[in-house]
Protein backbone atom coordinates (compact mmCIF):
# COMPACT_ATOMS: atom_id res chain seq x y z
CA UNK A 1 0.00 0.00 0.00
CA UNK A 2 1.31 3.88 -0.80
CA UNK A 3 0.43 6.46 1.59
CA UNK A 4 1.29 10.70 1.10
CA UNK A 5 0.22 13.64 2.50
CA UNK A 6 -1.13 16.20 0.73
CA UNK A 7 -1.95 19.98 0.69
CA UNK A 8 -5.44 20.99 -0.55
CA UNK A 9 -6.39 24.35 -2.55
CA UNK A 10 -9.11 25.50 -0.29
CA UNK A 11 -7.03 24.78 3.09
CA UNK A 12 -5.18 22.22 5.30
CA UNK A 13 -3.21 18.83 4.37
CA UNK A 14 -4.14 15.40 4.93
CA UNK A 15 -3.09 11.87 4.49
CA UNK A 16 -4.07 9.66 1.56
CA UNK A 17 -3.98 5.93 1.04
CA UNK A 18 -3.80 4.49 -2.28
CA UNK A 19 -6.07 1.08 -2.97
CA UNK A 20 -6.57 -0.82 -6.52
CA UNK A 21 -5.13 2.60 -8.31
CA UNK A 22 -7.13 5.15 -6.53
CA UNK A 23 -6.36 7.76 -3.43
CA UNK A 24 -8.28 7.67 -0.63
CA UNK A 25 -8.92 10.72 1.98
CA UNK A 26 -8.37 9.96 5.55
CA UNK A 27 -8.93 12.37 8.57
CA UNK A 28 -5.54 12.71 9.45
CA UNK A 29 -2.71 15.68 9.04
CA UNK A 30 -0.64 13.51 7.05
CA UNK A 31 1.14 9.97 6.83
CA UNK A 32 2.73 10.56 10.28
CA UNK A 33 -0.68 10.91 12.31
CA UNK A 34 -2.30 8.56 10.06
CA UNK A 35 0.04 5.85 11.45
CA UNK A 36 -0.57 6.42 14.43
CA UNK A 37 -4.08 5.76 14.44
CA UNK A 38 -5.49 2.26 15.54
CA UNK A 39 -6.83 0.77 13.04
CA UNK A 40 -6.65 3.62 10.12
CA UNK A 41 -7.64 1.86 6.99
CA UNK A 42 -10.95 1.81 8.19
CA UNK A 43 -10.98 5.92 8.74
CA UNK A 44 -10.67 5.93 4.98
CA UNK A 45 -13.27 7.95 2.52
CA UNK A 46 -13.69 9.10 -1.28
CA UNK A 47 -11.73 12.31 -2.16
CA UNK A 48 -13.60 15.02 -2.93
CA UNK A 49 -14.00 15.78 -6.36
CA UNK A 50 -14.15 19.62 -6.17
CA UNK A 51 -10.45 20.10 -4.88
CA UNK A 52 -6.94 20.42 -6.65
CA UNK A 53 -3.85 18.97 -4.68
CA UNK A 54 -0.73 19.01 -4.10
CA UNK A 55 1.70 16.62 -2.99
CA UNK A 56 3.34 17.67 0.31
CA UNK A 57 5.98 16.22 2.89
CA UNK A 58 5.19 12.94 3.38
CA UNK A 59 5.53 13.49 7.48
CA UNK A 60 5.21 17.01 8.20
CA UNK A 61 6.89 17.20 11.62
CA UNK A 62 8.10 14.69 12.78
CA UNK A 63 8.88 13.98 16.82
CA UNK A 64 12.10 12.65 15.90
CA UNK A 65 14.68 12.19 12.87
CA UNK A 66 17.31 9.84 13.79
CA UNK A 67 20.16 8.88 10.88
CA UNK A 68 22.86 6.72 10.47
CA UNK A 69 26.35 6.81 8.75
CA UNK A 70 28.72 4.11 7.61
CA UNK A 71 26.24 1.71 6.94
CA UNK A 72 26.93 0.01 2.94
CA UNK A 73 29.52 -2.66 2.96
CA UNK A 74 30.31 -2.03 -0.04
CA UNK A 75 30.91 1.64 0.20
CA UNK A 76 32.71 0.87 3.99
CA UNK A 77 35.22 -1.52 1.88
CA UNK A 78 36.04 0.55 -0.59
CA UNK A 79 36.70 3.67 1.76
CA UNK A 80 39.49 1.14 3.95
CA UNK A 81 37.72 1.08 7.07
CA UNK A 82 36.67 -2.10 9.15
CA UNK A 83 33.03 -3.18 9.76
CA UNK A 84 32.03 -0.90 12.50
CA UNK A 85 30.38 -2.57 15.51
CA UNK A 86 28.18 -0.04 16.37
CA UNK A 87 25.79 2.03 14.09
CA UNK A 88 27.16 5.84 13.98
CA UNK A 89 23.95 8.40 14.77
CA UNK A 90 23.13 11.84 14.67
CA UNK A 91 20.11 14.04 14.66
CA UNK A 92 18.23 15.94 11.93
CA UNK A 93 15.40 18.46 12.86
CA UNK A 94 11.70 18.80 11.58
CA UNK A 95 12.18 21.54 9.67
CA UNK A 96 15.39 20.29 8.24
CA UNK A 97 13.02 18.26 6.14
CA UNK A 98 11.52 19.48 2.71
CA UNK A 99 9.28 17.91 0.21
CA UNK A 100 10.44 15.43 -2.71
CA UNK A 101 10.33 17.73 -5.57
CA UNK A 102 11.57 21.22 -3.51
CA UNK A 103 14.34 23.28 -4.62
CA UNK A 104 17.51 22.98 -2.32
CA UNK A 105 19.04 26.19 -1.31
CA UNK A 106 22.71 27.58 -1.09
CA UNK A 107 22.80 30.16 1.44
CA UNK A 108 25.85 31.42 -0.22
CA UNK A 109 28.54 30.81 -2.57
CA UNK A 110 28.67 27.28 -3.81
CA UNK A 111 32.49 26.71 -2.28
CA UNK A 112 31.48 28.24 1.36
CA UNK A 113 29.21 25.40 1.86
CA UNK A 114 30.24 22.06 -0.52
CA UNK A 115 26.96 21.03 -1.12
CA UNK A 116 27.08 17.05 -1.63
CA UNK A 117 24.44 14.31 -2.27
CA UNK A 118 23.73 10.90 0.24
CA UNK A 119 20.57 9.30 -1.14
CA UNK A 120 19.21 6.88 1.40
CA UNK A 121 16.63 5.14 2.50
CA UNK A 122 13.95 6.53 4.89
CA UNK A 123 12.27 4.34 7.51
CA UNK A 124 8.93 5.85 9.02
CA UNK A 125 8.02 4.44 12.44
CA UNK A 126 4.05 3.02 12.87
CA UNK A 127 4.02 2.41 16.90
CA UNK A 128 6.08 2.93 19.58
CA UNK A 129 9.44 1.59 20.29
CA UNK A 130 11.45 1.42 23.70
CA UNK A 131 13.38 -1.35 24.62
CA UNK A 132 12.32 -3.28 21.41
CA UNK A 133 13.92 -6.65 20.00
CA UNK A 134 14.51 -7.06 16.05
CA UNK A 135 10.61 -8.64 15.72
CA UNK A 136 9.34 -5.85 18.09
CA UNK A 137 11.03 -3.64 15.62
CA UNK A 138 10.16 -4.93 12.50
CA UNK A 139 6.47 -5.05 13.81
CA UNK A 140 7.02 -1.00 14.37
CA UNK A 141 7.85 0.47 10.28
CA UNK A 142 4.52 1.48 9.35
CA UNK A 143 6.81 1.88 5.59
CA UNK A 144 9.66 3.15 3.89
CA UNK A 145 10.46 6.41 1.71
CA UNK A 146 13.39 7.79 -0.21
CA UNK A 147 15.21 10.37 1.32
CA UNK A 148 18.31 12.38 0.18
CA UNK A 149 20.58 13.32 3.29
CA UNK A 150 21.90 16.82 1.04
CA UNK A 151 24.93 17.37 3.62
CA UNK A 152 27.07 20.93 3.38
CA UNK A 153 31.02 19.57 3.58
CA UNK A 154 32.44 22.62 5.02
CA UNK A 155 30.37 23.02 8.14
CA UNK A 156 30.13 19.25 8.52
CA UNK A 157 34.01 19.32 8.86
CA UNK A 158 34.62 22.17 10.36
CA UNK A 159 34.40 20.31 13.85
CA UNK A 160 33.78 16.35 15.20
CA UNK A 161 30.54 16.36 15.14
CA UNK A 162 28.51 16.49 11.88
CA UNK A 163 25.28 18.36 12.83
CA UNK A 164 25.79 21.81 11.68
CA UNK A 165 26.75 20.53 7.97
CA UNK A 166 23.46 17.80 8.20
CA UNK A 167 20.97 20.08 9.54
CA UNK A 168 20.38 23.34 7.31
CA UNK A 169 17.08 24.10 7.23
CA UNK A 170 14.62 22.83 4.35
CA UNK A 171 17.58 20.53 2.79
CA UNK A 172 16.86 17.05 3.24
CA UNK A 173 14.06 15.88 0.57
CA UNK A 174 11.71 13.52 2.00
CA UNK A 175 9.09 11.65 -0.21
CA UNK A 176 7.43 11.38 -2.32
CA UNK A 177 5.08 8.41 -0.42
CA UNK A 178 5.52 5.76 2.19
CA UNK A 179 5.26 2.16 1.15
CA UNK A 180 4.37 -0.36 3.32
CA UNK A 181 6.27 -3.49 4.19
CA UNK A 182 4.00 -5.59 2.44
CA UNK A 183 4.88 -4.13 -0.65
CA UNK A 184 8.46 -3.41 -0.31
CA UNK A 185 11.24 -5.18 2.00
CA UNK A 186 14.84 -3.90 1.89
CA UNK A 187 15.87 -7.29 2.18
CA UNK A 188 14.88 -8.20 -0.93
CA UNK A 189 17.63 -5.68 -2.01
CA UNK A 190 16.22 -3.18 -3.58
CA UNK A 191 18.66 -0.68 -6.16
CA UNK A 192 19.35 2.83 -4.58
CA UNK A 193 20.64 5.60 -7.08
CA UNK A 194 21.55 8.95 -6.77
CA UNK A 195 21.59 10.74 -10.54
CA UNK A 196 23.14 14.31 -10.55
CA UNK A 197 22.39 16.05 -14.29
CA UNK A 198 21.11 12.75 -15.33
CA UNK A 199 24.36 10.87 -14.82
CA UNK A 200 24.33 8.01 -11.92
CA UNK A 201 26.70 8.71 -9.60
CA UNK A 202 25.13 6.30 -6.29
CA UNK A 203 24.42 3.08 -6.46
CA UNK A 204 23.59 -0.04 -4.28
CA UNK A 205 21.39 -2.28 -2.44
CA UNK A 206 19.71 -1.90 -0.01
CA UNK A 207 20.21 -6.00 1.31
CA UNK A 208 24.43 -4.01 1.81
CA UNK A 209 23.20 -2.40 5.56
CA UNK A 210 25.36 -3.39 8.30
CA UNK A 211 22.87 -2.37 10.21
CA UNK A 212 19.33 -3.48 8.50
CA UNK A 213 16.37 -1.30 9.26
CA UNK A 214 14.96 -3.69 12.43
CA UNK A 215 18.33 -3.61 13.74
CA UNK A 216 18.81 -0.10 13.73
CA UNK A 217 15.50 0.72 15.39
CA UNK A 218 15.89 -1.92 17.86
CA UNK A 219 19.53 -0.47 18.86
CA UNK A 220 18.07 3.27 19.05
CA UNK A 221 15.45 2.33 21.34
CA UNK A 222 17.66 1.34 23.85
CA UNK A 223 18.06 4.67 24.42
CA UNK A 224 15.09 6.86 23.35
CA UNK A 225 11.72 6.07 22.15
CA UNK A 226 10.74 5.73 18.84
CA UNK A 227 7.14 7.06 18.14
CA UNK A 228 4.71 6.53 15.50
CA UNK A 229 5.53 9.35 12.92
CA UNK A 230 9.37 9.54 13.48
CA UNK A 231 11.76 9.03 11.11
CA UNK A 232 14.94 6.83 10.69
CA UNK A 233 17.96 7.47 8.14
CA UNK A 234 20.02 4.46 7.06
CA UNK A 235 23.23 5.67 5.98
CA UNK A 236 24.20 6.23 1.99
CA UNK A 237 26.37 3.77 -0.22
CA UNK A 238 29.07 4.78 -2.18
CA UNK A 239 29.59 7.56 -4.61
CA UNK A 240 29.29 10.63 -2.93
CA UNK A 241 30.99 13.60 -4.53
CA UNK A 242 33.41 14.69 -1.26
CA UNK A 243 35.01 10.74 -2.08
CA UNK A 244 35.21 11.62 -5.47
CA UNK A 245 39.20 12.34 -6.77
CA UNK A 246 39.42 15.67 -7.03
CA UNK A 247 36.31 15.93 -4.61
CA UNK A 248 32.73 17.32 -6.21
CA UNK A 249 30.17 19.48 -5.14
CA UNK A 250 26.60 20.57 -5.95
CA UNK A 251 26.29 24.24 -7.87
CA UNK A 252 22.79 25.83 -8.58
CA UNK A 253 20.88 25.23 -11.34
CA UNK A 254 22.29 20.82 -10.65
CA UNK A 255 19.64 18.58 -10.63
CA UNK A 256 19.13 15.38 -8.20
CA UNK A 257 17.50 12.46 -9.01
CA UNK A 258 17.43 9.96 -5.59
CA UNK A 259 15.43 6.52 -6.49
CA UNK A 260 14.97 3.19 -4.82
CA UNK A 261 13.39 0.74 -6.64
CA UNK A 262 9.94 0.03 -5.91
CA UNK A 263 9.80 2.69 -3.35
CA UNK A 264 9.85 6.15 -5.51
CA UNK A 265 11.90 9.05 -6.70
CA UNK A 266 13.10 12.37 -5.62
CA UNK A 267 14.22 15.25 -8.07
CA UNK A 268 15.54 18.47 -6.70
CA UNK A 269 16.94 21.24 -8.21
CA UNK A 270 19.60 23.37 -6.25
CA UNK A 271 19.06 26.95 -6.29
CA UNK A 272 20.64 29.70 -4.30
CA UNK A 273 18.61 32.15 -1.56
CA UNK A 274 16.95 34.95 -2.69
CA UNK A 275 19.42 37.83 -2.57
CA UNK A 276 22.70 35.17 -2.30
CA UNK A 277 23.93 35.62 1.09
CA UNK A 278 27.37 34.98 0.00
CA UNK A 279 28.66 37.11 2.78
CA UNK A 280 28.02 34.71 5.28
CA UNK B 1 12.34 38.20 36.92
CA UNK B 2 11.75 34.38 37.31
CA UNK B 3 9.61 32.12 35.13
CA UNK B 4 8.70 28.29 36.18
CA UNK B 5 6.09 25.56 34.90
CA UNK B 6 4.04 23.91 37.39
CA UNK B 7 2.04 21.24 36.96
CA UNK B 8 -1.53 21.21 39.23
CA UNK B 9 -3.36 18.33 41.60
CA UNK B 10 -6.42 19.63 39.37
CA UNK B 11 -5.03 18.56 36.06
CA UNK B 12 -2.83 20.45 33.41
CA UNK B 13 0.17 22.71 33.61
CA UNK B 14 1.24 26.16 33.26
CA UNK B 15 3.86 28.49 33.40
CA UNK B 16 3.73 31.06 36.42
CA UNK B 17 6.08 34.13 36.97
CA UNK B 18 6.98 35.44 40.27
CA UNK B 19 6.93 39.24 41.08
CA UNK B 20 7.79 40.88 44.33
CA UNK B 21 7.91 37.52 45.64
CA UNK B 22 4.69 36.01 44.64
CA UNK B 23 3.97 33.51 42.29
CA UNK B 24 1.30 34.52 39.45
CA UNK B 25 -0.06 32.07 36.93
CA UNK B 26 -0.37 32.48 33.11
CA UNK B 27 -2.58 31.21 30.59
CA UNK B 28 0.38 29.06 28.97
CA UNK B 29 0.75 25.95 29.87
CA UNK B 30 4.99 26.27 29.92
CA UNK B 31 7.10 28.63 29.89
CA UNK B 32 8.57 27.85 26.56
CA UNK B 33 4.99 29.23 25.23
CA UNK B 34 4.60 32.11 28.17
CA UNK B 35 7.25 33.43 26.34
CA UNK B 36 6.41 33.15 22.65
CA UNK B 37 3.27 35.25 23.51
CA UNK B 38 3.55 38.70 22.30
CA UNK B 39 3.09 41.17 25.43
CA UNK B 40 2.99 37.49 28.02
CA UNK B 41 3.71 40.76 30.87
CA UNK B 42 0.18 41.30 30.18
CA UNK B 43 -1.24 38.08 30.72
CA UNK B 44 -1.21 37.11 34.60
CA UNK B 45 -2.99 36.54 37.31
CA UNK B 46 -3.35 35.75 40.87
CA UNK B 47 -3.37 32.12 41.81
CA UNK B 48 -5.92 30.14 42.97
CA UNK B 49 -5.37 29.30 46.55
CA UNK B 50 -6.92 26.37 46.18
CA UNK B 51 -5.13 23.69 44.36
CA UNK B 52 -1.56 22.07 45.11
CA UNK B 53 1.02 22.43 42.71
CA UNK B 54 4.66 20.96 41.72
CA UNK B 55 7.25 22.43 40.07
CA UNK B 56 7.78 20.86 36.40
CA UNK B 57 10.48 21.05 33.56
CA UNK B 58 10.85 24.88 32.87
CA UNK B 59 10.07 23.73 28.57
CA UNK B 60 8.08 20.94 28.73
CA UNK B 61 8.73 20.15 24.88
CA UNK B 62 11.13 22.21 22.59
CA UNK B 63 11.15 21.39 19.20
CA UNK B 64 14.60 21.71 18.98
CA UNK B 65 17.32 21.41 21.35
CA UNK B 66 21.07 22.46 20.38
CA UNK B 67 24.07 21.75 22.64
CA UNK B 68 27.60 22.91 22.26
CA UNK B 69 30.61 21.12 23.12
CA UNK B 70 34.12 22.56 24.45
CA UNK B 71 33.19 25.85 24.69
CA UNK B 72 34.99 27.06 28.12
CA UNK B 73 38.66 28.24 27.79
CA UNK B 74 40.45 26.98 31.21
CA UNK B 75 38.99 23.80 30.36
CA UNK B 76 40.12 23.31 26.52
CA UNK B 77 43.70 24.87 28.21
CA UNK B 78 43.10 22.16 30.48
CA UNK B 79 43.50 19.61 28.05
CA UNK B 80 45.87 21.23 26.05
CA UNK B 81 43.52 21.93 23.16
CA UNK B 82 44.19 24.73 20.99
CA UNK B 83 40.41 27.60 21.25
CA UNK B 84 37.85 26.19 18.70
CA UNK B 85 37.33 28.41 15.65
CA UNK B 86 33.71 27.06 15.35
CA UNK B 87 31.45 25.71 17.90
CA UNK B 88 31.10 22.17 18.05
CA UNK B 89 27.57 21.62 17.85
CA UNK B 90 25.30 18.31 18.76
CA UNK B 91 21.52 17.57 19.20
CA UNK B 92 19.33 16.21 22.08
CA UNK B 93 15.33 15.60 21.97
CA UNK B 94 13.09 16.77 23.83
CA UNK B 95 12.34 13.81 25.65
CA UNK B 96 15.63 13.41 26.82
CA UNK B 97 14.79 16.36 29.31
CA UNK B 98 13.87 15.68 32.54
CA UNK B 99 12.52 17.92 35.56
CA UNK B 100 15.54 19.39 38.11
CA UNK B 101 15.24 17.26 40.41
CA UNK B 102 14.59 13.86 38.66
CA UNK B 103 16.49 10.64 39.62
CA UNK B 104 18.34 10.09 36.37
CA UNK B 105 17.97 6.12 35.91
CA UNK B 106 20.95 4.14 34.71
CA UNK B 107 19.44 1.67 32.26
CA UNK B 108 21.74 -1.28 33.81
CA UNK B 109 25.33 -2.06 34.89
CA UNK B 110 27.00 1.51 35.96
CA UNK B 111 30.19 -0.17 33.61
CA UNK B 112 28.00 -0.77 30.94
CA UNK B 113 26.69 3.25 30.61
CA UNK B 114 29.44 5.35 32.54
CA UNK B 115 27.57 7.86 33.24
CA UNK B 116 29.14 11.41 33.76
CA UNK B 117 28.45 14.62 35.10
CA UNK B 118 28.24 17.62 32.69
CA UNK B 119 26.94 21.34 34.44
CA UNK B 120 26.06 23.48 31.54
CA UNK B 121 24.40 27.04 31.06
CA UNK B 122 21.41 26.76 29.00
CA UNK B 123 19.55 29.72 26.76
CA UNK B 124 15.93 29.48 26.55
CA UNK B 125 14.83 31.64 22.92
CA UNK B 126 12.23 34.16 23.06
CA UNK B 127 12.34 35.10 19.46
CA UNK B 128 12.67 33.36 16.19
CA UNK B 129 16.04 33.64 15.28
CA UNK B 130 17.30 32.72 11.48
CA UNK B 131 20.70 34.31 9.67
CA UNK B 132 20.17 36.58 13.04
CA UNK B 133 24.01 39.34 14.11
CA UNK B 134 24.73 39.19 17.58
CA UNK B 135 22.45 42.09 18.41
CA UNK B 136 19.55 40.33 17.61
CA UNK B 137 20.55 37.29 19.30
CA UNK B 138 20.95 38.61 22.18
CA UNK B 139 17.34 40.05 21.81
CA UNK B 140 15.67 36.78 21.32
CA UNK B 141 17.07 35.33 24.50
CA UNK B 142 13.78 35.01 27.08
CA UNK B 143 16.61 33.91 29.99
CA UNK B 144 18.78 31.19 31.16
CA UNK B 145 18.23 28.40 33.32
CA UNK B 146 20.66 25.64 34.40
CA UNK B 147 21.07 21.69 32.62
CA UNK B 148 23.29 19.20 33.00
CA UNK B 149 24.45 17.49 30.04
CA UNK B 150 24.41 13.90 31.84
CA UNK B 151 26.47 11.38 29.56
CA UNK B 152 26.81 8.21 28.82
CA UNK B 153 30.60 7.69 27.64
CA UNK B 154 30.32 4.32 26.89
CA UNK B 155 27.90 5.10 23.91
CA UNK B 156 29.27 8.20 23.38
CA UNK B 157 32.56 6.69 22.45
CA UNK B 158 31.42 3.96 20.13
CA UNK B 159 31.81 5.84 17.13
CA UNK B 160 32.46 9.00 15.98
CA UNK B 161 29.21 11.03 17.09
CA UNK B 162 27.97 11.71 20.40
CA UNK B 163 24.23 11.67 19.96
CA UNK B 164 23.75 7.89 20.97
CA UNK B 165 25.86 8.97 24.80
CA UNK B 166 23.81 12.22 24.91
CA UNK B 167 20.04 11.44 24.25
CA UNK B 168 19.25 8.64 26.89
CA UNK B 169 15.75 9.57 27.82
CA UNK B 170 14.99 11.64 30.16
CA UNK B 171 18.61 12.25 31.48
CA UNK B 172 19.20 16.11 31.05
CA UNK B 173 17.46 17.89 33.93
CA UNK B 174 16.75 21.62 33.21
CA UNK B 175 15.51 24.04 35.35
CA UNK B 176 14.54 25.19 37.98
CA UNK B 177 13.35 28.38 36.82
CA UNK B 178 13.88 30.97 33.81
CA UNK B 179 15.71 33.74 34.89
CA UNK B 180 15.55 36.61 32.54
CA UNK B 181 18.23 38.51 31.01
CA UNK B 182 17.92 41.64 33.20
CA UNK B 183 18.24 39.35 36.32
CA UNK B 184 21.50 37.62 35.45
CA UNK B 185 23.74 38.12 32.88
CA UNK B 186 26.67 35.07 31.82
CA UNK B 187 29.01 38.00 30.63
CA UNK B 188 28.86 38.82 34.46
CA UNK B 189 30.91 36.14 34.91
CA UNK B 190 28.65 33.72 37.15
CA UNK B 191 29.89 30.57 39.42
CA UNK B 192 29.10 27.16 37.55
CA UNK B 193 29.82 24.59 39.51
CA UNK B 194 28.75 20.84 40.20
CA UNK B 195 28.92 18.32 43.27
CA UNK B 196 28.63 14.64 43.49
CA UNK B 197 28.12 13.72 47.23
CA UNK B 198 28.42 17.16 48.69
CA UNK B 199 32.09 17.24 46.63
CA UNK B 200 32.60 20.17 44.52
CA UNK B 201 33.93 18.42 40.96
CA UNK B 202 33.82 21.16 38.46
CA UNK B 203 33.53 24.75 38.52
CA UNK B 204 34.15 27.67 35.99
CA UNK B 205 32.62 30.56 35.12
CA UNK B 206 30.03 32.12 32.81
CA UNK B 207 32.87 35.27 31.00
CA UNK B 208 34.86 31.88 29.81
CA UNK B 209 33.12 30.62 27.44
CA UNK B 210 34.68 30.90 23.48
CA UNK B 211 31.56 31.11 22.29
CA UNK B 212 28.83 33.72 24.19
CA UNK B 213 25.44 33.01 24.38
CA UNK B 214 24.87 35.63 21.26
CA UNK B 215 27.70 34.63 19.70
CA UNK B 216 26.25 31.04 19.56
CA UNK B 217 22.97 31.76 18.52
CA UNK B 218 23.93 33.90 15.53
CA UNK B 219 26.06 31.08 14.58
CA UNK B 220 23.31 28.28 14.86
CA UNK B 221 21.00 30.52 13.05
CA UNK B 222 23.01 30.93 10.07
CA UNK B 223 21.47 27.03 9.75
CA UNK B 224 18.67 26.31 11.35
CA UNK B 225 15.64 28.58 12.93
CA UNK B 226 15.81 28.73 16.40
CA UNK B 227 11.94 29.41 17.90
CA UNK B 228 10.58 30.06 20.97
CA UNK B 229 10.80 28.06 23.87
CA UNK B 230 13.95 26.09 22.05
CA UNK B 231 16.52 25.15 24.28
CA UNK B 232 20.58 25.76 23.75
CA UNK B 233 22.74 24.44 26.11
CA UNK B 234 26.28 26.13 26.30
CA UNK B 235 29.09 23.59 26.93
CA UNK B 236 30.74 22.40 30.65
CA UNK B 237 33.54 23.47 32.15
CA UNK B 238 36.47 21.49 33.60
CA UNK B 239 36.24 18.64 36.23
CA UNK B 240 34.02 16.10 34.56
CA UNK B 241 34.66 12.40 35.57
CA UNK B 242 36.13 11.13 32.10
CA UNK B 243 38.80 13.93 32.49
CA UNK B 244 40.26 12.19 35.95
CA UNK B 245 43.07 10.07 36.51
CA UNK B 246 41.73 6.88 36.78
CA UNK B 247 38.43 8.34 34.83
CA UNK B 248 35.36 8.03 37.05
CA UNK B 249 31.88 7.51 36.55
CA UNK B 250 28.48 7.54 38.17
CA UNK B 251 26.79 4.73 40.61
CA UNK B 252 23.18 4.18 41.78
CA UNK B 253 22.64 6.13 44.88
CA UNK B 254 25.12 9.41 44.33
CA UNK B 255 23.51 12.66 44.58
CA UNK B 256 24.57 15.44 41.44
CA UNK B 257 23.94 18.82 42.63
CA UNK B 258 24.49 21.57 39.47
CA UNK B 259 24.36 25.26 40.63
CA UNK B 260 24.52 28.19 38.50
CA UNK B 261 24.83 31.49 40.84
CA UNK B 262 21.87 33.70 40.93
CA UNK B 263 19.91 31.34 38.37
CA UNK B 264 19.66 28.47 40.28
CA UNK B 265 20.17 24.99 41.48
CA UNK B 266 19.73 21.10 40.01
CA UNK B 267 19.39 18.18 42.67
CA UNK B 268 19.76 14.59 41.11
CA UNK B 269 20.05 11.06 42.41
CA UNK B 270 21.25 7.97 40.32
CA UNK B 271 19.42 5.06 40.06
CA UNK B 272 18.37 2.08 38.40
CA UNK B 273 15.77 1.13 35.91
CA UNK B 274 13.42 -1.51 37.93
CA UNK B 275 14.21 -4.91 36.79
CA UNK B 276 18.20 -3.85 36.43
CA UNK B 277 17.86 -4.48 32.69
CA UNK B 278 21.64 -5.36 32.72
CA UNK B 279 21.80 -7.64 30.53
CA UNK B 280 21.69 -4.92 27.39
Amino acid sequence: MRLRTVVSDIGGSRAEVRIDGDWFASPARDVGELVSLPNWTAALSIRPSNEATRSALVVLAPGKIVCCGHNYRAHIAEMGRPEPEFPTLFAKFADTLTAWDADIALPGAAESFGLDWEAELAIVIGAPLRHADRAAARAGIAGYTVANDFSMRVWQRRTSQWLQGKAFEATTPLGPELVTPDEADPADGLRISCRVNGVEEQTGSTDDLVFDPATLLAYISEFTTLRPGDVVLTGTPGGVGAAADPPRQLRPGDVVETEIEGIGLLRNRITTMEGNRDDQ
